[in-house]
Protein backbone atom coordinates (compact mmCIF):
# COMPACT_ATOMS: atom_id res chain seq x y z
CA UNK A 1 0.00 0.00 0.00
CA UNK A 2 1.97 3.21 -1.37
CA UNK A 3 0.90 6.24 1.70
CA UNK A 4 3.91 7.67 0.97
CA UNK A 5 2.84 9.58 -2.51
CA UNK A 6 -0.42 10.55 -0.92
CA UNK A 7 1.48 12.29 2.10
CA UNK A 8 4.34 14.12 -0.26
CA UNK A 9 1.43 15.18 -2.18
CA UNK A 10 -0.14 16.26 0.91
CA UNK A 11 0.55 20.15 2.10
CA UNK A 12 -1.27 22.54 4.52
CA UNK A 13 -3.97 23.82 2.13
CA UNK A 14 -4.20 27.54 2.36
CA UNK A 15 -7.52 27.81 0.33
CA UNK A 16 -10.12 25.33 -1.04
CA UNK A 17 -12.07 25.02 -4.29
CA UNK A 18 -15.83 24.61 -3.66
CA UNK A 19 -15.92 21.02 -3.70
CA UNK A 20 -17.65 19.19 -0.99
CA UNK A 21 -15.90 15.86 0.65
CA UNK A 22 -18.28 12.94 0.46
CA UNK A 23 -20.38 11.60 2.89
CA UNK A 24 -18.97 8.42 2.69
CA UNK A 25 -14.96 10.00 2.33
CA UNK A 26 -15.60 11.77 5.90
CA UNK A 27 -17.18 9.11 7.55
CA UNK A 28 -14.61 6.90 6.74
CA UNK A 29 -11.81 9.45 7.73
CA UNK A 30 -13.93 9.62 10.39
CA UNK A 31 -13.22 6.15 11.44
CA UNK A 32 -9.95 6.36 11.03
CA UNK A 33 -9.82 8.56 14.12
CA UNK A 34 -12.17 6.88 15.92
CA UNK A 35 -9.82 3.63 16.00
CA UNK A 36 -7.00 6.21 17.19
CA UNK A 37 -4.66 4.32 20.38
CA UNK A 38 -5.11 6.70 23.26
CA UNK A 39 -3.11 6.38 26.44
CA UNK A 40 -4.87 3.60 28.59
CA UNK A 41 -7.80 3.78 25.94
CA UNK A 42 -9.49 6.07 27.62
CA UNK A 43 -9.93 8.79 24.31
CA UNK A 44 -10.28 11.66 26.00
CA UNK A 45 -11.26 14.36 23.43
CA UNK A 46 -14.53 14.69 21.21
CA UNK A 47 -14.69 15.58 17.63
CA UNK A 48 -17.28 18.50 16.34
CA UNK A 49 -17.49 18.17 12.78
CA UNK A 50 -18.90 21.66 11.08
CA UNK A 51 -20.28 21.42 7.44
CA UNK A 52 -23.62 24.03 7.87
CA UNK A 53 -22.28 27.50 6.12
CA UNK A 54 -23.92 28.66 9.55
CA UNK A 55 -21.55 27.21 11.73
CA UNK A 56 -18.66 27.46 9.97
CA UNK A 57 -19.34 31.34 9.37
CA UNK A 58 -19.47 31.69 12.86
CA UNK A 59 -16.07 29.92 13.82
CA UNK A 60 -14.40 31.69 11.44
CA UNK A 61 -14.10 35.25 13.81
CA UNK A 62 -12.26 33.21 16.05
CA UNK A 63 -9.55 32.34 13.44
CA UNK A 64 -6.52 34.13 12.29
CA UNK A 65 -6.79 33.32 9.10
CA UNK A 66 -9.94 32.87 8.04
CA UNK A 67 -8.95 31.53 3.91
CA UNK A 68 -9.15 27.71 5.44
CA UNK A 69 -12.47 28.12 7.20
CA UNK A 70 -14.38 30.16 4.05
CA UNK A 71 -13.41 27.83 1.76
CA UNK A 72 -13.13 24.30 3.46
CA UNK A 73 -15.80 21.76 2.69
CA UNK A 74 -15.73 20.85 6.63
CA UNK A 75 -13.85 21.63 9.91
CA UNK A 76 -13.33 18.88 12.18
CA UNK A 77 -12.35 20.62 15.63
CA UNK A 78 -11.11 18.46 18.47
CA UNK A 79 -11.37 19.10 22.04
CA UNK A 80 -9.80 18.17 24.80
CA UNK A 81 -11.17 17.09 27.99
CA UNK A 82 -9.99 19.17 30.80
CA UNK A 83 -11.02 16.83 33.70
CA UNK A 84 -10.97 12.55 34.35
CA UNK A 85 -13.98 12.70 36.12
CA UNK A 86 -15.19 9.15 37.94
CA UNK A 87 -18.01 9.06 36.27
CA UNK A 88 -16.16 8.92 32.87
CA UNK A 89 -14.07 6.11 33.88
CA UNK A 90 -16.88 4.49 35.22
CA UNK A 91 -19.04 4.68 32.04
CA UNK A 92 -15.48 3.53 30.66
CA UNK A 93 -15.42 0.29 32.39
CA UNK A 94 -19.37 -0.09 31.90
CA UNK A 95 -18.13 -0.45 28.03
CA UNK A 96 -15.18 -2.26 28.13
CA UNK A 97 -17.55 -5.06 30.48
CA UNK A 98 -19.84 -5.09 27.81
CA UNK A 99 -17.98 -4.67 24.98
CA UNK A 100 -15.44 -7.84 26.32
CA UNK A 101 -17.99 -9.88 27.80
CA UNK A 102 -15.77 -9.72 30.94
CA UNK A 103 -16.53 -9.67 34.56
CA UNK A 104 -16.00 -6.57 36.23
CA UNK A 105 -13.99 -7.55 38.94
CA UNK A 106 -11.56 -8.52 36.55
CA UNK A 107 -10.72 -5.55 35.36
CA UNK A 108 -9.87 -3.77 39.07
CA UNK A 109 -6.24 -4.24 38.13
CA UNK A 110 -6.62 -1.81 35.27
CA UNK A 111 -9.14 0.72 36.70
CA UNK A 112 -6.43 0.47 39.95
CA UNK A 113 -3.30 1.85 36.87
CA UNK A 114 -6.01 4.33 35.52
CA UNK A 115 -6.64 6.15 39.19
CA UNK A 116 -2.93 5.80 39.64
CA UNK A 117 -2.48 7.91 36.74
CA UNK A 118 -4.62 10.19 37.27
CA UNK A 119 -2.92 11.06 40.58
CA UNK A 120 0.44 11.13 39.42
CA UNK A 121 -0.70 13.53 36.74
CA UNK A 122 -2.10 15.99 38.24
CA UNK A 123 -5.39 17.90 37.85
CA UNK A 124 -3.73 20.80 36.13
CA UNK A 125 -2.00 18.48 33.56
CA UNK A 126 -5.02 16.24 32.08
CA UNK A 127 -5.32 18.88 29.69
CA UNK A 128 -2.08 18.87 28.68
CA UNK A 129 -1.97 14.64 28.69
CA UNK A 130 -5.61 14.80 26.74
CA UNK A 131 -4.47 17.19 24.18
CA UNK A 132 -1.72 15.20 23.51
CA UNK A 133 -4.25 12.12 22.58
CA UNK A 134 -6.34 14.58 20.95
CA UNK A 135 -3.27 15.62 18.69
CA UNK A 136 -2.58 11.57 17.92
CA UNK A 137 -6.22 11.55 15.91
CA UNK A 138 -5.28 14.51 14.49
CA UNK A 139 -2.62 12.45 12.79
CA UNK A 140 -4.80 9.27 11.62
CA UNK A 141 -7.18 12.26 10.13
CA UNK A 142 -4.55 13.68 8.57
CA UNK A 143 -3.23 10.49 7.01
CA UNK A 144 -6.30 9.07 6.47
CA UNK A 145 -7.48 12.12 4.48
CA UNK A 146 -4.56 11.91 2.18
CA UNK A 147 -5.19 8.37 1.37
CA UNK A 148 -8.61 9.43 0.41
CA UNK A 149 -7.07 11.90 -1.77
CA UNK A 150 -9.06 14.77 0.44
CA UNK A 151 -6.73 18.01 1.37
CA UNK A 152 -6.44 19.21 4.64
CA UNK A 153 -5.10 22.02 6.68
CA UNK A 154 -4.44 21.55 10.19
CA UNK A 155 -4.66 24.86 12.32
CA UNK A 156 -3.92 26.04 15.51
CA UNK A 157 -4.36 29.63 15.44
CA UNK A 158 -7.80 30.16 16.98
CA UNK A 159 -8.21 31.87 20.18
CA UNK A 160 -9.78 29.08 22.50
CA UNK A 161 -12.17 31.04 24.31
CA UNK A 162 -13.67 32.74 21.17
CA UNK A 163 -14.72 29.35 19.25
CA UNK A 164 -15.23 27.72 22.85
CA UNK A 165 -18.48 30.57 22.90
CA UNK A 166 -19.25 30.90 19.50
CA UNK A 167 -19.86 26.79 19.60
CA UNK A 168 -21.27 27.17 23.31
CA UNK A 169 -18.31 25.13 24.21
CA UNK A 170 -18.30 24.58 28.11
CA UNK A 171 -14.50 25.69 29.07
CA UNK A 172 -14.65 23.70 32.25
CA UNK A 173 -15.31 20.23 30.60
CA UNK A 174 -13.50 20.38 27.18
CA UNK A 175 -11.17 22.70 25.75
CA UNK A 176 -10.62 23.12 22.26
CA UNK A 177 -7.22 21.74 20.94
CA UNK A 178 -6.85 21.86 17.50
CA UNK A 179 -8.72 21.83 14.38
CA UNK A 180 -8.67 20.51 10.60
CA UNK A 181 -10.20 22.05 7.34
CA UNK A 182 -10.85 19.71 4.68
CA UNK A 183 -11.79 20.04 1.24
CA UNK A 184 -10.06 20.11 -2.48
CA UNK A 185 -7.28 22.16 -2.85
CA UNK A 186 -7.77 25.29 -5.18
CA UNK A 187 -5.75 25.85 -8.55
CA UNK A 188 -5.10 29.06 -7.47
CA UNK A 189 -3.44 28.32 -3.76
CA UNK A 190 -0.02 29.30 -4.87
CA UNK A 191 0.76 27.05 -1.16
CA UNK A 192 0.79 23.63 -3.66
CA UNK A 193 3.49 24.24 -5.42
CA UNK A 194 6.21 24.94 -2.65
CA UNK A 195 8.74 22.23 -1.91
CA UNK A 196 8.16 20.08 1.43
CA UNK A 197 10.81 21.53 3.60
CA UNK A 198 11.49 18.64 5.94
CA UNK A 199 14.49 17.74 8.54
CA UNK A 200 16.74 15.32 6.19
CA UNK A 201 17.54 12.43 8.30
CA UNK A 202 20.37 13.01 9.64
CA UNK A 203 19.02 16.07 12.00
CA UNK A 204 15.54 13.69 12.12
CA UNK A 205 16.64 10.40 13.33
CA UNK A 206 19.00 8.74 15.32
CA UNK A 207 19.92 4.87 15.91
CA UNK A 208 20.90 3.32 19.08
CA UNK B 1 -7.19 2.40 -0.69
CA UNK B 2 -8.70 0.41 2.33
CA UNK B 3 -6.44 1.71 5.75
CA UNK B 4 -9.52 0.83 7.97
CA UNK B 5 -9.04 -3.23 8.21
CA UNK B 6 -5.46 -2.51 9.04
CA UNK B 7 -6.68 -0.18 11.76
CA UNK B 8 -8.88 -2.48 12.52
CA UNK B 9 -6.78 -5.53 13.13
CA UNK B 10 -4.54 -3.02 15.05
CA UNK B 11 -4.40 -3.27 18.90
CA UNK B 12 -1.23 -1.78 21.21
CA UNK B 13 1.19 -5.44 21.95
CA UNK B 14 2.04 -6.39 24.94
CA UNK B 15 4.24 -9.64 23.81
CA UNK B 16 6.26 -9.30 20.09
CA UNK B 17 7.52 -12.39 19.02
CA UNK B 18 10.97 -12.76 17.96
CA UNK B 19 10.72 -11.55 14.25
CA UNK B 20 12.88 -8.23 13.34
CA UNK B 21 11.06 -5.45 11.01
CA UNK B 22 12.89 -5.27 7.71
CA UNK B 23 15.66 -2.20 7.10
CA UNK B 24 12.97 -1.20 4.20
CA UNK B 25 9.99 -1.22 5.83
CA UNK B 26 11.24 0.40 8.93
CA UNK B 27 12.34 3.60 6.83
CA UNK B 28 9.18 3.74 4.78
CA UNK B 29 7.27 4.20 8.31
CA UNK B 30 10.04 6.78 9.32
CA UNK B 31 9.52 8.52 6.51
CA UNK B 32 5.55 8.38 6.87
CA UNK B 33 7.01 10.61 10.22
CA UNK B 34 9.14 12.71 8.61
CA UNK B 35 6.38 13.82 6.44
CA UNK B 36 4.07 15.15 9.09
CA UNK B 37 2.53 18.33 8.97
CA UNK B 38 4.03 20.52 12.41
CA UNK B 39 2.98 23.70 13.52
CA UNK B 40 4.53 26.16 11.63
CA UNK B 41 6.51 23.40 9.55
CA UNK B 42 8.73 23.22 12.36
CA UNK B 43 9.50 20.20 13.73
CA UNK B 44 10.23 20.66 17.24
CA UNK B 45 10.83 16.84 17.49
CA UNK B 46 14.06 13.91 17.16
CA UNK B 47 13.12 10.47 16.75
CA UNK B 48 15.82 7.86 18.32
CA UNK B 49 15.79 4.60 16.96
CA UNK B 50 16.45 1.71 19.21
CA UNK B 51 17.45 -1.50 17.26
CA UNK B 52 20.41 -2.73 19.24
CA UNK B 53 19.93 -5.40 22.25
CA UNK B 54 22.18 -2.96 24.25
CA UNK B 55 19.98 -0.04 23.73
CA UNK B 56 17.05 -2.08 24.09
CA UNK B 57 17.81 -3.26 27.47
CA UNK B 58 19.62 -0.47 28.81
CA UNK B 59 16.13 1.86 27.98
CA UNK B 60 13.88 -1.31 30.06
CA UNK B 61 15.34 -0.38 33.13
CA UNK B 62 13.08 3.31 32.65
CA UNK B 63 9.68 1.52 31.66
CA UNK B 64 7.11 0.46 34.25
CA UNK B 65 6.32 -3.15 31.76
CA UNK B 66 9.10 -4.20 30.38
CA UNK B 67 7.70 -6.77 28.15
CA UNK B 68 6.98 -4.71 24.86
CA UNK B 69 10.48 -3.32 25.50
CA UNK B 70 12.19 -7.31 25.88
CA UNK B 71 9.86 -8.63 22.67
CA UNK B 72 10.08 -5.99 19.90
CA UNK B 73 11.66 -5.29 16.98
CA UNK B 74 12.74 -1.64 17.55
CA UNK B 75 11.73 0.94 20.02
CA UNK B 76 11.05 4.27 18.53
CA UNK B 77 11.12 7.27 21.21
CA UNK B 78 9.90 10.83 19.97
CA UNK B 79 11.96 13.76 21.97
CA UNK B 80 10.36 16.99 21.82
CA UNK B 81 12.32 20.38 22.16
CA UNK B 82 12.25 21.87 25.35
CA UNK B 83 12.70 25.47 23.72
CA UNK B 84 12.85 26.91 20.36
CA UNK B 85 15.85 28.97 20.47
CA UNK B 86 17.02 31.62 17.77
CA UNK B 87 19.53 29.72 16.20
CA UNK B 88 16.90 26.56 15.15
CA UNK B 89 14.73 29.04 13.56
CA UNK B 90 17.50 30.43 11.47
CA UNK B 91 18.55 26.91 10.59
CA UNK B 92 14.68 26.83 9.56
CA UNK B 93 14.58 29.59 7.68
CA UNK B 94 18.19 28.73 5.58
CA UNK B 95 16.75 25.50 4.53
CA UNK B 96 13.17 27.06 3.38
CA UNK B 97 15.33 29.68 1.27
CA UNK B 98 17.32 26.95 -0.11
CA UNK B 99 14.86 24.19 -0.58
CA UNK B 100 12.54 26.47 -2.74
CA UNK B 101 14.85 28.94 -4.06
CA UNK B 102 13.45 31.94 -2.47
CA UNK B 103 14.80 35.62 -1.48
CA UNK B 104 15.34 35.42 2.69
CA UNK B 105 13.30 38.75 2.40
CA UNK B 106 10.37 37.36 1.30
CA UNK B 107 10.06 35.05 4.14
CA UNK B 108 10.52 37.61 6.74
CA UNK B 109 6.59 38.22 7.77
CA UNK B 110 6.64 34.53 8.42
CA UNK B 111 9.25 34.84 10.52
CA UNK B 112 7.98 37.11 12.67
CA UNK B 113 5.00 34.59 13.02
CA UNK B 114 6.91 32.54 14.41
CA UNK B 115 8.66 35.02 16.98
CA UNK B 116 5.34 36.24 18.15
CA UNK B 117 4.10 32.40 18.42
CA UNK B 118 7.19 31.85 20.54
CA UNK B 119 6.24 35.10 22.15
CA UNK B 120 2.93 33.91 22.87
CA UNK B 121 3.62 30.49 24.55
CA UNK B 122 6.02 31.32 26.54
CA UNK B 123 9.02 29.49 27.90
CA UNK B 124 7.25 27.45 30.21
CA UNK B 125 4.37 25.94 26.87
CA UNK B 126 7.03 25.46 24.26
CA UNK B 127 7.39 21.81 25.42
CA UNK B 128 3.73 21.54 25.55
CA UNK B 129 3.41 22.80 22.18
CA UNK B 130 6.57 20.46 20.81
CA UNK B 131 4.97 17.30 22.66
CA UNK B 132 1.82 17.91 20.70
CA UNK B 133 3.52 18.24 17.23
CA UNK B 134 5.22 15.36 18.54
CA UNK B 135 1.90 13.08 18.95
CA UNK B 136 0.86 13.65 15.62
CA UNK B 137 4.22 11.92 14.13
CA UNK B 138 3.10 9.27 16.73
CA UNK B 139 0.19 9.12 14.82
CA UNK B 140 1.25 9.23 11.24
CA UNK B 141 4.07 6.01 12.78
CA UNK B 142 1.39 3.67 14.27
CA UNK B 143 -0.94 3.98 11.16
CA UNK B 144 1.85 3.51 8.74
CA UNK B 145 3.06 0.62 10.55
CA UNK B 146 -0.86 -0.95 10.16
CA UNK B 147 -0.59 -0.29 6.87
CA UNK B 148 2.81 -2.33 6.43
CA UNK B 149 1.32 -4.90 8.41
CA UNK B 150 3.83 -4.16 11.34
CA UNK B 151 2.42 -4.21 15.27
CA UNK B 152 3.00 -1.51 17.68
CA UNK B 153 2.75 -0.49 21.04
CA UNK B 154 2.35 2.83 22.11
CA UNK B 155 3.84 3.76 25.76
CA UNK B 156 3.96 6.50 27.71
CA UNK B 157 4.66 4.68 30.60
CA UNK B 158 8.70 5.70 31.01
CA UNK B 159 10.16 7.63 33.49
CA UNK B 160 10.97 10.33 31.79
CA UNK B 161 14.39 11.66 33.48
CA UNK B 162 15.56 7.91 34.28
CA UNK B 163 15.09 7.37 30.19
CA UNK B 164 17.01 11.03 29.59
CA UNK B 165 19.75 9.58 31.83
CA UNK B 166 20.19 6.32 30.25
CA UNK B 167 20.38 7.45 26.56
CA UNK B 168 22.35 10.64 27.44
CA UNK B 169 19.98 13.52 26.30
CA UNK B 170 20.10 16.21 27.63
CA UNK B 171 16.96 17.58 29.37
CA UNK B 172 17.71 21.29 28.63
CA UNK B 173 17.28 20.50 24.83
CA UNK B 174 14.49 17.61 24.36
CA UNK B 175 11.94 15.82 26.72
CA UNK B 176 11.19 12.05 26.12
CA UNK B 177 7.57 12.81 24.75
CA UNK B 178 5.90 9.14 23.72
CA UNK B 179 7.36 5.81 22.85
CA UNK B 180 6.31 2.94 20.10
CA UNK B 181 7.25 -0.05 19.92
CA UNK B 182 7.57 -2.33 16.51
CA UNK B 183 7.35 -5.67 15.73
CA UNK B 184 4.86 -8.44 14.94
CA UNK B 185 2.48 -10.06 17.88
CA UNK B 186 3.49 -13.04 19.17
CA UNK B 187 1.18 -15.86 19.13
CA UNK B 188 0.03 -16.18 22.41
CA UNK B 189 -0.14 -12.28 23.06
CA UNK B 190 -3.51 -12.64 24.58
CA UNK B 191 -4.30 -9.22 24.36
CA UNK B 192 -4.57 -9.87 20.44
CA UNK B 193 -7.67 -11.55 21.43
CA UNK B 194 -9.45 -8.67 23.30
CA UNK B 195 -12.17 -6.58 21.19
CA UNK B 196 -11.89 -2.89 20.50
CA UNK B 197 -13.66 -0.42 22.98
CA UNK B 198 -14.34 2.48 20.96
CA UNK B 199 -16.25 5.81 22.07
CA UNK B 200 -19.45 4.95 19.82
CA UNK B 201 -20.01 7.70 17.38
CA UNK B 202 -22.93 9.39 19.20
CA UNK B 203 -20.52 10.18 22.11
CA UNK B 204 -17.61 11.17 19.72
CA UNK B 205 -19.02 13.00 17.41
CA UNK B 206 -21.36 16.11 17.06
CA UNK B 207 -22.36 17.57 13.81
CA UNK B 208 -22.81 21.65 13.31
Amino acid sequence: MNYLAPLEHRYSVKKFNDHKVPKETLERILKAGQLTASSLGLQPYKLYILESKESLDKAAAAFYNKSQISTCSHLILITAKTTLEDDYIERYFNQITEVRNVPRESLEGFKTSIQGHRTKLGSDNIIHWSEKQAYIVLGHLIMASALEQVDTSPMEGFNVESLAELLSLDLTVERPAVTLALGYRAEDDVFSTFKKVRKPNDKLLTYL
